[in-house]
């Protein structure tokens, strides 16, 4: 049905949502007790015409429910200096998604922009487009990783929302909940309901379906959004109790349009692997005098200095991943950069195993959080590329939730990119015989000893395991937008000197 | 001695630096290694003249050093939206010290502000002493926290300064450093050195020691440094191996100026416990009728949602602080609160066991990360004040650890204060008895049971201990700035419009 055809037709009487209202509270809160433990997050969306109760739900379900578990998150207008520091702009949104076992009340969020640019006819339809992908990619991604998804659009026809505009202002407790804004919104009645119409229709699918909710009686709201909630954990956690056979989605959910969102179906069959060997390839063999290294290291550290002090003028930010194998070189290399730049506008954020607060998110989540702003750079050693690496090969991640990650890896730098941010991924590739001699070189050296860990002589084991899974990775995210060097460092000069006339290569190209 | 009578006189030759280097590097590296495992971090702080190295001894150290473990901060000039989020001012700096086991290199940080002011000659005398104590604070938490710290001041005398700026000037891979507000400093060369004595003298303590490095020779000044930073780990480590016997601080190392900064002593005996029993005090027989508690609370929520629309306006931000005995009613005050607010404006944050990340930094760590900005609200549903509640009486704080708590907590609350933040606390008195018939009451209503666990029980049964612990906070934190305010809670329906009516006469002063 089309928001543009709805009348109001639901109410709630009071003897009878006095007489419902109990035991929802105390299943509700039972449910909310009951997730905390489980392993998804829920996601609530709430937009709609003014004076539906999009506020007014929101409190009342931090009434009923206990709200220490509960994240509300609604975002004002952005300002200027926003719009660099959260750039791209789903930055915010990644960071606010709560952690497994909560609930994050979100108002209009993600719906905001491209909603209110659609009323004002501020965006064109290549926009609108690229708004509405953006915003299933993201919701997609989240479902797909366990959150539930609930989105409620809360609607009034015309007449209704004049009526309840002006019971808002008339009561001086909520008189300041009704802007000019909102008239203005009224005046634009029916732009805002086709918009809205638009929206709902390139955005409600399985895993994050919308719901229109009669908002003109307060109660009724109210009841149906509480029930439709409780409905909606109460189902999933009990799947999720049942999980141990994972495949149980049934093809009836899947195309009846249930109003509670599907739980996610295991990964369709796209992951195709990799017939290309992309590392047999590269020449081992290149090597760099020592006397030829320094002057080249001088003049390409000279020249990354340049770019980056022109990136930073422009405001451009980098993103700098650095993958290999153990012993590969990638801390030296990764320090001839930093010897070119200036402390004030990198950091190195090294990849270890996630901590608890990680672990209770999208594994994309603590990338989102290094993200640089206004011309600095990022340099991740290790990345979130371990998803498609140590993830896949030691099993930490299910084969769907790593098929599925080649995908995700190229929709989150893509993002990156369309934002402005340069992102570089380097591979240092050796032989398996120069690991073993840098290995043993490790273990006689004393400074060096630190450095080598029985889990590297574990990960040796698994080399070829690995290696699949590196012509993977680079087969499926060797994208033009944020394409893979692949680096020859058995020789450690020919290393560093590669790398850095690699990155000054891209910025040139990606300042131009 | 004086920065005004500094003359230069170190060099290191070339032979003898490229001699100490090999050894030094493996063992800071070995030694950073080590401090992985260790219980705290490590602060440099690097100040003083311009082209005196600052920036190259921090990258210097970023090569010498494993980069991943190292934390690099160097502050910009704040923005305008920058006052307003980062207020109170040391909230960036608290949100950057390193967690136990790393090394946070800062670039002047929290000397910036205090440092240009002077030279500039736009800080009065009593701003000055007020930046001076802040800044002595700030280091002496943390210190006391266990973080070592060194401070660095790098200095040129005025004709050695000159020489290396316009060395850097003419090489042009660093020419770029040297600005027009370089050669503005250096003209003020005098006054610049004369701020550098104040500050210096201000702010040299036995926890937090400067000191001044010769820096117009590259070689020296680096081996110095990290020379000095090496021992000061090392003897650190080895401090704390013996630390079982935890009082050995020797009166030597606490007169002697030592560069090595002290390992903080135990908190002197200043900890006086309350005589006073604040609780007794406390009228608990009074009532409220339902109709009577349904009209005041309308009346005292409208007033509520009055007065923090004001503060929105104002961009007035509130923290609100709930304390109580278990079963006292803290969730269900809260949510009366709530229910006057816009949800746009507030959140709630409850304060569980700490997580690992939060254990990894000062107690005060993860408060300062939930500070509100412009306008909004935060509530805490238990607050910093389990430093020395639980974590008193379960001994999870040392004694000296809890007992130093109240003192950190005023200094806390108190730059909260002056940079614009209302503190509100509470605490939600109820009898012995009145919390056994709650529990009980839960034991039984089926969707109050989640409510109740053993540790209520067996916090129930620390009363007493608890009850001295109540007592001593409110004797000892109760400050004009951010007074307690003890709720009679025995009756649900006075309690919450108690906490209500609280809540809007301090906003309505605070406002005024």
């Amino acid at each position: 049905m089309k928001l543009a055809d709805f009348v109001h037709s639901n109410k709630l009487k009071k003897r009878e949502f006095n007489a419902r209202l109990p035991a929802l509270r105390a299943e509700l809160l039972e449910a909310q007790n009951s997730l905390r433990k489980a392993d998804f997050p829920v996601i609530l969306l709430f937009a709609g015409v003014d004076g539906a109760g999009k506020s007014e739900v929101v409190n009342l379900l931090n009434e009923w429910m206990d709200p220490r578990w509960l994240i509300n998150r609604a975002y004002g207008r952005p300002t200027d200096s926003d719009s660099e520091t959260q750039r791209p702009a789903f930055r915010k949104y990644w960071h606010d998604v709560p952690p497994r076992g909560r609930i994050g009340l979100f108002l209009s969020a993600w719906y905001s922009k491209v909603l209110l640019g659609s009323v004002a006819q501020r965006v064109q339809p290549d926009d609108f487009q690229n708004h509405v992908q953006e915003i299933r990619r993201f919701e997609r991604m989240h479902a797909n990783d366990g959150a539930l998804i609930l989105k409620f659009w809360m609607h009034l026809d015309k007449r209704h929302q004049r009526k309840q505009l002006e019971r808002l202002e008339a009561n001086p407790a909520t008189s300041w909940r009704v802007t000019h804004s909102d008239w203005a919104h009224w005046a634009m009645y029916n732009r805002f309901v086709q918009a809205g119409d638009q929206i709902i229709e390139a955005t409600d699918t399985k895993l994050a379906p919308w719901r229109v909710i009669d908002g003109a009686d307060h109660r009724y709201r109210s009841i149906t959004i509480a029930e439709h909630l409780l409905e909606a954990i109460k189902n999933r956690l009990a799947e999720s109790k049942t999980k141990s056979k994972p495949q149980t989605t049934s093809p009836q959910t899947s195309t009846t349009k249930s109003p509670v969102p599907a739980k996610p179906a295991p990964a369709k069959k796209e992951f195709k692997p990799s017939h290309v060997n992309w590392l047999s390839g590269v020449d081992l063999k290149q090597t760099l005098a020592k006397k030829d290294y320094r002057l080249r290291l001088a003049q390409s550290q000279g020249e990354l200095n340049r770019l980056f002090r022109q990136a930073k003028q422009q405001r451009v930010s980098s993103m700098l991943a650095f993958e290999g194998w153990d012993a590969a070189g990638k801390g030296g290399s990764i320090r001839r950069i930093l010897q070119a730049l200036d402390p004030r506008n990198y950091q190195v954020v090294p990849t270890a195993a996630p901590t608890a607060e990680e672990l209770a998110h999208h594994y994309l989540w603590r990338f989102w959080r290094h993200l640089p702003t206004g011309g600095d750079i990022t340099i991740f050693d290790r990345s979130w590329y371990g998803r498609v690496l140590v993830e896949r090969v030691e099993g930490f991640a299910r084969p769907d939730e790593w098929q599925r990650a080649y995908k995700e890896i190229n929709e989150f730098e893509q993002q990156l990119v369309e934002s402005g941010i340069m992102v570089c991924k380097y591979w240092l590739h050796i032989t398996k015989d120069e690991q073993l001699r840098r290995f043993e070189e490790r273990q006689t050296t004393p400074h060096k000893r630190w450095k080598l860990t029985d889990e590297d002589w574990r990960n040796r084991e698994k080399w070829d395991e690995y290696e699949s899974a590196v012509n993977d990775m680079i087969q499926l995210t060797n994208t033009p937008q944020a394409p893979w060097v692949i680096v020859p460092a058995n020789d450690k000069y020919t290393a560093r000197i590669h790398v850095l006339d690699a990155v000054c290569d891209q910025l040139r190209n990606f300042l131009m």
